[in-house]
């Protein structure tokens, strides 16, 4: 199934997010209005605004707020990966120079704190607190998870945890209060905000996993950024960590790391691309994604529900 | 009068604010309670929650939530410094090096994410949307105020203007949140919050020139910072304009900017200390501060109105 087939049953909201995404990027400020354009309007697969409004579709359906929360949901998304890419110095993000790179980092910075605070007036703007909270909640959740990263050394003892406590926060949560906030918007009972958190939480611990053995398989025109980007920063991911797992002597992670050669970094993502991790890996996705459905299982069938279930298979087999 | 009698009417409160302050900076993970507690227990003089809270002195008066409040607008305050010494690569803040410099720009990025997150959360905790949506706007004010700073190149003819449009939304516009937000959480009617964020959006727009006349004339002891940064950082602040603008052939912020030459950032200092753009400045700060007064004349005699009126005096003479 693609992207379109299954986007069917919100396809006309969300192409209200995406209308508001296009308002949004018009300010009275040229500079601002520019940067907001150049990040909210590349072509993004808006995944987490698409499970907003699904999620939605179990009670009460109440479009309005569902768009106003889906679209501020998906500026959350974009205010944390400006942040992170002035942290990891990225200077590629979906094919495109990143705006640390471009504007600097300093105006990066500032446009990452717009978006914070412009997704949280829409948060506000659908007039449930619950809402609000958990918004705020999910930007603490991330930023003291990247924050905690950063002090971590690699420990092959501890790394698979400290990958998954890591990965939960960074994008799971996002996915999760995605879902969520739906729910609640919906005015579900709580069996089902929960159960609907739940597989936000599962989906985006399988759409990590794919996303970090892509850093590893993927074509760099189609990832839009160099191939074994992580690893090449020294960091570890689930690719490397199950590599050096079965292969105990061969830290490939203490090779690379801070030595920036190419060549060494060339052969390591060879290994673990031509080892059996990689295949350990999409079958680790695909349990999560399994969990994911699994959680929202008793819900009633609807077209909303069979998304779901299509998009955790969707995320599995993607290649960008 | 000096600032623990101005406080009297809200001193007990105030305390708990500190005390909210302290508990926040406990959490689950050192190295993010370590930055907490070195941002947070600073001994800043806590002037914008003892504003949220006087205004809430009008009408019915709710510690609960003022407290809140008051306690989320320092955060705000807070995470704005740290990304702000991030922006302006600035070594010291308040007599110690700044999270930016002890702990990399990384960390001090995500910590002032996660500290606009955790006032967001206090701010819902209000239960009151007015108070999130306030929020929200003057995180997106300062930002983007901050943003169209970064493209302005110095102009003489339009610096006064430029430099009034920068400090309302720098640093007024969070008093004017900090007043406001009190008001609104007192359920004051509408006449006694626009009164109430007027005052504090002049009282704002008075501290910050008394802050950039202190540049100028305070002591480094004193000021926690070198003397003259912004000038010799090439960023123009109303005694520079005011010198420029009665010395028209002596454009020091031309001289000066992008040389880093201490000797000429110096003797520039030196001209703006000892012309009349000093007493200028405080001549105008002073124009503020009574215009702060005047917005609330009407508002009925309490201590409260009374320790506005003084606060309003204060900053004028303040010396750090």
């Amino acid at each position: 199934m693609n992207l379109a087939d299954i986007y069917k049953p919100i396809q006309a909201d969300l192409d209200k997010v995406e209308q508001s995404l296009k308002e949004i990027s018009t300010t009275g400020f040229p500079l601002l209005s520019q940067l907001l354009s150049y990040t909210l309007r590349d072509g993004g697969k808006r995944i987490r605004p698409a499970l907003t409004l699904l999620a939605g579709k179990f009670e009460r359906y109440d479009p309005t707020r569902l768009i106003l929360m889906a679209t501020a949901i998906e500026l959350l998304h974009t205010a944390t990966l400006v942040h992170d890419d002035i942290v990891d110095k990225s200077s590629l993000r979906r094919g495109k120079p990143t705006v640390s790179r471009t504007w600097g980092e300093s105006r990066a910075l500032l446009l990452g704190d717009y978006l914070f605070a412009r997704a949280g007036r829409l948060a506000a703007s659908t007039g449930n607190l619950r809402v609000v909270e958990l918004f705020s909640e999910t930007l603490m959740t991330i930023s003291a998870g990247e924050l905690r990263q950063t002090g971590i050394t690699f420990d092959p003892q501890n790394a698979r945890r400290e990958y998954f406590d890591w990965i939960s926060s960074k994008t799971a949560c996002l996915f999760a209060a995605a879902t969520e906030s739906g729910a609640v918007l919906a005015q579900s009972p709580e069996t089902t905000i929960t159960a609907l958190r739940e597989y936000g939480l599962n989906f985006g611990i399988a759409f990590q996993i794919i996303d970090d053995v892509l850093d590893f398989i993927g074509e760099e025109t189609e990832l839009g950024k160099p191939v074994g980007s992580d690893l090449s920063e020294g960091i570890a991911t689930l690719p490397s960590i199950l590599f050096i797992e079965s292969h105990p002597n061969d830290n490939i992670i203490a090779s690379v790391a801070g030595r920036k050669d190419a060549e060494i970094t060339a052969r390591a993502i060879e290994k673990v691309r031509s080892s059996a991790a990689i295949d350990q890996c999409l079958s680790i996705a695909s349990d999560f994604a399994s969990k994911a459905c699994q959680a929202i299982h008793h819900l009633p069938e609807s077209p909303a529900k069979q998304s779901l279930v299509s998009l955790a298979e969707y995320i599995l087999k993607r290649r960008k």
